[in-house]
């Protein structure tokens, strides 16, 4: 994929030059023209290499974050300067520059210039620059500068190569938000030669500790000069001038040769010899050989990373862009991370989050594992600082920093730094989920095969276990539960709250991965009580609701008033102070629902489709990360529209540049978060504990979507339609077969057998019944039960009262004939009445009789039966099975679904998923059969079909409404699944 | 009192420094000496004349408060050097010094050095020297500055006296934890001139916009000098030197006459004048005059403040030194408070806090009710910037600062500063005490006669009001009550909050204030909308203990593991990260016991003692603010010894310098606390609702405690021993009666009657009775309805298993016998089985005559009705009336408290408080007879003697313990209430 642009006015250049870096995960050149005129920000990082300074705070106390840590931002090497009998070239008078075109074609890894110049005094010259961040030699990059002399007379050209040692970083005076805050110049340059056509520095920082060196050798490559001089100034920034008469016609092209490196302060001496050494190797390379690695390199990623979405090719380029900048972006080396912005600029300062473990892992883990490896292999390099954490924090074990870039925490502001504890988990959960892709989480030990040493595995997984039992404690107030207080989740705008539900759940998780992986670096006694402290954990659940509030707290929280806060007053967090954001309940992404989506198996689908629901109102997305998860769930709760809404937003941040921060650069996370979207919430992915199901479900406009992933080893080929889903083995790994799963139903690729094929259109597989009203009708049975007890008590009660009793619950009938009575009981009187009443209704269920089946529905069931068709009973009536029996049908139905088992009740759609379930069916594959309007409901949200029975209400959400069952037939079920 | 030392060791000088500080609530002048040398911080402070600067945050966010605001020391005007013979005298050079004494007198306010030095020449100087700032002309200040020639021979002095321009903060780098972030010298100087004997300077503020003006005049006074010299310099650091030759003998005296006043900028051109001009009028006044004006306006101060402490004489000195060093800081002029630290150094930078209302208003409210007034005229002052604030946290109506010298918010860390909400209702319940205490509260209508008008009142009514409804809310998960989330109480140690109940409680108690005080500036509609809130405001409560937790989450928070906490680990916020704090059930003040002392009538006595004991052992007294508030609430639940701990601790913070940092300044609000500690708490003052009543309980060491009060303006004397209380009208008002209240008797002072003398000691006047065990004996007929509901039901009940039922509840006896018979039953039937076991109980009660009635209890009862001794019934059993009945003894019963109503069973006090109030009579003047331990535990912690009946149990906690009823006769009663 080539990504192009032919702007070049201002606006554009602060875009492009993000956009166009060119980077290998250990040096990065941002998009900057060679030329220094016209340019936004040049910018040359290398991954890790920062200063730092002492933290001011307006009031210090104890264990606060000390110091600030930024990514400098080096000496320029890409500087060329280009005049033209005298004149000075510059983009940035745009008037005289003509097919202006800059593009990065992500299969060679090259990005280049092209334009005209029409110069003041009446010439043309063509001018191409490219430019390569070797991915096979990280500390190496490549620039051909190509002047075309495209006539009408012969010219004297004048090339400058340097490399400019004032380059600096944005400093917070001149923008705040983004800009470092270092008192004084945080790189001190040592050494600084030029020397024939080499140009070579060598430095150190400040308060790091640290040491770089760097060297760029020039040389002319294909001259078509009529005569050329080269002359080398005193020092880089001087760098070599090389001048050339050229005939209308002739090219005088430069090449570039540059070599970055850093190293700790201790080893300085040697650095800048390797480095020089280095760096000859590489030009003894030469174009042709540098360019056919780096297509190499390329080729072998996007063989697994590629991916096709026919009918929206807009879309499929912007992810691959995304994928591409990924891999510029994250180091390779076990030693560095992905920084928030990759080597794209200086936003959030070149620091580590948790969006690498939870965003970007999971992208590497299935395309190039050995990334995602060395991603968790630097986590282990900095064990050490996150057990002195550990301690300053009062806590065992280590605690991860919640930014930092070597290891030390730098979050200024802990209510949404330190107190993200779930940091820890969210290490372990990507490192478990790297050893389970690679197979090897199977195993009950570990092998060292992966980057991290098997002791490497276990020390993390300890550690981390030990934090959690020490920062939770067993709360008799919760009834003895393991409960963790004063934390703040990934939705920073609730901060220091108890028992955030995200955090508990994969604290939870880490405890139990730890218990599988910590190996001989915890003896049983310790795994015991992890184990217990995991099974003890508090989940904050809200019975009325069905849902898990967010937090303890949440909700408490007053709502907050959407409807009266101005469009530009989003992000809240630039426009209100964090305590009317905290005590509102609004959040910044739903971090309850990225635990639902985190730990698919703890959660029903239904629980699921109830707590998107719930939270997604209050969800503003000012968080980048939030989109994609919103995404992910929308497509699990059969929404894929609405989940194509959010991926746009999601895909397209920094192409479109949403938020209007590109400048600052890319957004990782939401880059990794965009592929995450189409995998696991278009293509139905899931990973939790090795189990790889999909469920694909496509939005409307795509057509195909197509990809492939590493599982186990092997390299699975995915194929998705609307109509089919193909899934192919491409390349076995070590075990020759591998177990997937299609929604669910589990299948095995071999290479004996190497596809498998699966309809995805609804098939009709099971019917799911209500009872009353459906099956029988025991209206009249209800009624006389009441009757009874109301004379009992003197109770007045009647037809007219009746009508108000159709679905609703024992408890809420009897609530409302005291009502109507003006009556009020205790509520030992209103359970014993309750009791009362269904006594007398189950009594009367015995003079039911086969005969009260609803016409029809009894030659229904035996044509299903006959078909193969599956039946279920979805009724919320605890006296289903007794009705079923004196019906004589208690072996017409595959399942009847334990209405006092599932969480809510209809409207919401619990009992039918639980029915489908039961069934062995995929929703989907289902229809519900319905005579009320909440039953109705429960099913669509269920994401079946529906027949409804409109003998009593309308039900105009039916999918099919019939007026009586006896309609019902094989053949209207069949049309209904189709619809 | 005069308060004296004889050290002047390095380590005394720092602690002097701060402790003979003289000020007068507007100047300040450390009790540094004249001369530079030894000194360790020389001082100068103007009340409110400070500079600000941005606060750097390590990240900041929307709404942070935005500059620094520091307390500036201004150019020392007190500087005088000393050379004989040319030598330089130095108190650096203790050797040379001899009967060294620095004494500050409190009923004369002057400072008083003497000295003598023996010149290393050999001859022998005596120095005096005297500081007076003067309350009458607060912008003025005095020294005489006298030498001698004590021998041996002629000798040749030389002194300059001059402003030492180059004084300034302690600087952050010096002292971190207390100096200034100025980042340059926030101090200009516009003038500086020398001539003549008069020194004087003009400066501006760097960034305050204030300017300040100076001037000293010196003069010689009573001079023996042989002959002299006066010779001026050019400015003010060059001061006036005078060289004077003195015979063995003769006295060489000068004084200096010092007048400092700040302005805004705007008026700096004048201010020099008035300055001057001011400067010598005062001068013109002479000594003598200034002197008996300074006496005059003391003996004032203390014709009410003053406080004797028989028994106690060291910390009587102790209070009354608190009473003047409050005094000298505090401001009067309404355009200033008071600092945390006085005006004697540099600590918390000069700053405003909840302190002044909440601490040192009560005691100028009874004590010079004008001063009080001044200070809430000064919040008056700063309305505008606390309306600007609110709109910024998106609140209606006024946020007041929670640290600010000018009105605008200083607090750098939110969570405890902007987050503690309650400093508004603390301002509107300081105002409205001065309101009462003044006798204006009792009018619906406000008059102007205070310090502040009527309209002022009402505008501070309303818009605090504004303030709380805006901030809270009417949450449906919690029953449509008021809350208040995410806010700070008093006790930073746990933060953002939800419902902090010290906060609930102050809030509602604003509203309705406000309701009351608003006037025209709030409608009814808005009025009736504040009563609504705070009658619906959410109060935490949590049934099983009986306590008001401290906020929503407070009982959820792991305990503080004490045991292991070292102690040199105190103060915890020192040693240990917010977060750990935070998440720890530990407190640094305890805000629900003050909130029980600041609002008496809300709580039982019952609950008092709860709280006080629940939060305890949970308090650090991390606080200086802590102590006396425990020592209060000691008090009230009858523990004057353990008040009296907590009173030295509080009463001598400064003197001793318990917590080692006097250095920085007096702590203000702990030495109106001490004031607290005596009158709130040894004195028993309660001030709620304009009912002023006492409960004199001294320490046993303490002999007689007498004191004098202004309410509603008459002043009263009183004098507490522990035999009697006696009231006396010293000065009647503008109404001639004053209405005060003994414990619960209310009673009057008038003119004519002047004087009241109550017994304090214990006098039997009611006894209250246990039923079961002490009145009848029902043990036999709860085993016969156990009995048969268990052969009912088939469970193995026995005489052995009936044991285990003795003083348990119905509830809990079933689920003994439930227990023992390994039987669960659900919760339906465990109800109805309690209710039928209490049926079948009540109608074996039928058979209950007066027969059963317990050996001399029918004659202890006649007996005490005949002495006019009245008797209640303390019963946890709700058939006690029927018990009554059927024993013919309801009319021998003044009162049968409703053990349905009281909040919690014995042990706890609740029935034996509820039946001592129903019979109208105080708690130790009442006598309890019970059968149980838990009952006699309860009649102790109720504060009452009791008599145990010893048939079932040792009860050795009891006071008189008897074998039978029999033995209980009006005689013992009478000896055991002696006891």
């Amino acid at each position: 994929m080539i990504f192009k642009t032919k702007k070049f006015t201002d606006d554009a250049i602060i875009r492009n030059e993000t956009l166009f870096t060119t980077a290998n995960g250990y040096l990065g050149l941002r998009g900057d023209t060679e030329e220094k005129d016209a340019a936004y920000h040049k910018g040359t990082y290398i991954n890790g290499f920062f200063d730092k300074e002492p933290i001011q705070y307006g009031e210090a106390a104890y264990g606060y974050a000390e110091n600030h840590e930024t990514i400098l931002n080096l000496p320029d090497p890409k500087c060329i300067e280009l005049a033209v009998n005298g004149i000075h070239f510059s983009t940035g008078k745009p008037d005289d520059i003509h097919d202006f075109s800059l593009a990065i074609d992500t299969t060679t890894g090259i990005l280049t210039r092209s334009l005209f110049w029409n110069t003041p005094d009446g010439n043309r010259i063509e001018l191409s620059a490219e430019r390569i961040v070797s991915f096979m030699h990280p500390k190496c990059a490549f620039i051909k500068y190509t002047v075309k002399n495209a006539g009408p007379a012969d010219v004297r050209i004048e090339i400058v190569s340097s490399i400019d040692m004032s380059a600096h970083n944005i400093m917070a005076r001149e923008d705040p938000r983004v800009g470092a805050k270092f008192s004084s110049r945080p790189l001190i340059v040592d050494e600084d030669t030029a020397e024939g056509e080499t140009l070579c520095f060598s430095a150190h920082t400040r308060n790091s500790g640290l040491s770089l060196a760097g060297t760029v050798q020039t040389a002319i490559s294909d001259s078509g000069a009529a005569d050329y001089t080269i002359t080398a100034a005193k020092n880089c920034s001087g760098g070599i001038t090389y001048t050339a008469g050229l005939e209308p016609g002739a090219c005088f092209t430069l090449q570039k040769f540059i070599t970055y490196s850093h190293d700790k302060t201790e080893a300085a001496q040697d650095l800048k010899n390797t480095v020089l050494s280095e760096n000859r190797r590489f030009a003894e390379l030469g174009e042709q050989k540098i360019k056919a690695e780096q297509v190499s390199f390329l080729s072998q990623f996007w063989d697994v990373a590629d991916i096709t979405i026919d009918g929206d090719k807009n879309n499929e380029e912007a992810l691959k862009f995304n994928l591409f900048q990924l891999l510029q972006s994250v180091g390779k080396d076990g030693k560095s991370s992905i920084a928030a912005k990759g080597l794209t600029g200086e936003g959030y300062e070149g620091h580590f989050f948790w969006d690498t473990e939870a965003y970007i892992c999971p992208v590497f883990t299935y395309t190039a594992p050995e990334i995602a490896e060395n991603l968790l292999k630097y986590r282990y390099s900095i064990l050490p600082k996150a057990k002195e954490r550990a301690k300053i924090m009062n806590l065992k074990g280590v605690l991860y920093p919640w930014r930092t870039i070597d290891g030390e925490e730098t979050s200024a502001y802990y209510p949404a730094g330190t107190a993200q504890y779930h940091i820890d988990a969210d290490i372990l959960f990507a490192l478990n989920k790297v050893l389970c892709a690679e197979g090897k989480c199977r195993d009950s030990g570990t092998k060292n095969e992966t980057g991290l040493t098997s002791s490497q595995i276990e020390e993390m997984a300890a550690e981390t276990a030990r934090m959690w039992v020490s920062l939770g404690f067993y709360n008799e107030h919760q009834g003895g539960k393991f409960c963790i207080n004063d934390v703040t989740g990934p939705d920073e705008y609730t901060a220091i709250v108890n028992n955030n539900t995200f955090t508990n759940l994969m604290a939870a998780e880490n405890l139990y991965i730890s218990c599988r992986l910590a190996g001989s670096h915890a003896d049983e006694k310790e795994k015991t009580e992890w184990k217990h402290a995991a099974d003890m954990m508090y989940i904050p659940f809200d019975k009325k609701l069905g849902i898990y509030p967010q937090d303890d707290s949440f909700l408490d929280k007053e709502p907050w008033d959407f409807k009266n806060t101005p469009k530009e007053n989003y992000p809240l967090l630039l426009h209100y102070h964090p305590l009317v954001i905290y005590r509102h309940r609004v959040l910044k992404q739903a971090d309850t629902v990225l635990a639902q989506f985190l730990l698919p198996e703890r959660f029903s689908r239904a629980e699921k489709i109830r707590n998107f629901d719930f939270y997604e109102p209050y969800t503003t997305g000012d968080s980048s990360l939030s989109h994609c998860i919103q995404s992910i769930m929308a497509s699990e709760t059969g929404d894929s529209e609405k989940a194509l809404d959010y991926f746009n937003k999601t895909v397209r941040m920094d192409i479109d540049d949403v938020n209007g921060n590109v400048k600052d650069g890319i957004h990782t996370a939401c880059m990794a978060g965009s592929w995450m979207a189409v995998i696991y919430g278009f293509a139905g992915f899931r990973d939790y504990n090795s189990h790889w199901s999909f469920n694909p479900q496509l939005p409307e406009k795509w057509e195909r979507l197509s990809f492939s992933m590493k599982l186990e080893g092997t390299t699975i080929g995915f194929e998705f339609t609307h109509d089919k889903a193909v899934y192919t083995l491409r390349q076995s790994g070590k075990q020759d077969s591998i177990l997937l799963i299609h929604r669910n139903k589990p299948f095995t690729l071999t290479p004996a057998e190497p596809q498998k094929i699966f309809t995805v259109q609804p098939q009709l597989r099971a019917v799911l019944f209500d009872l009353d009203g459906v099956i029988t009708d025991t209206a009249e049975f209800h009624y006389k039960a009441w009757k009874i007890l109301a004379e009992k008590n003197s109770l007045r009660f009647n037809r007219e009262i009746n009508k108000q009793l159709l679905g609703v619950s024992r408890e809420d009938s009897l609530a409302i004939i005291l009502r109507e009575n003006n009556t009020a009981w205790d509520e030992n009187r209103k359970t014993a009445a309750c009791r009362e009443k269904n006594e007398l209704y189950l009594k009367s269920l015995d003079t039911l009789t086969p005969d009260d089946i609803l016409p029809g529905i009894g030659k229904l069931l035996a044509e299903l039966k006959a078909a193969g068709i599956k039946t279920g009973l979805a009724s919320a009536s605890k006296n289903a099975p007794k009705v079923l029996r004196q019906l004589k049908l208690e072996n017409m139905f595959t399942a009847v679904a334990d209405a006092a088992a599932v969480q809510m009740s209809k409207p919401e759609p619990d009992i039918f998923l639980a029915a489908a379930e039961q069934c062995g069916e995929w929703y989907s594959d289902c229809i519900g059969i319905e005579d009320a309007e909440a039953g109705i409901t429960a099913i669509s949200k269920a994401g079946m079909k529906s027949v409804g029975v409109c003998t009593r209400s309308q039900l105009n959400a039916a999918t099919t409404r019939v007026k009586s069952t006896s309609e019902i037939t094989l053949k209207l079920l069949r049309q209904t699944i189709a619809c």
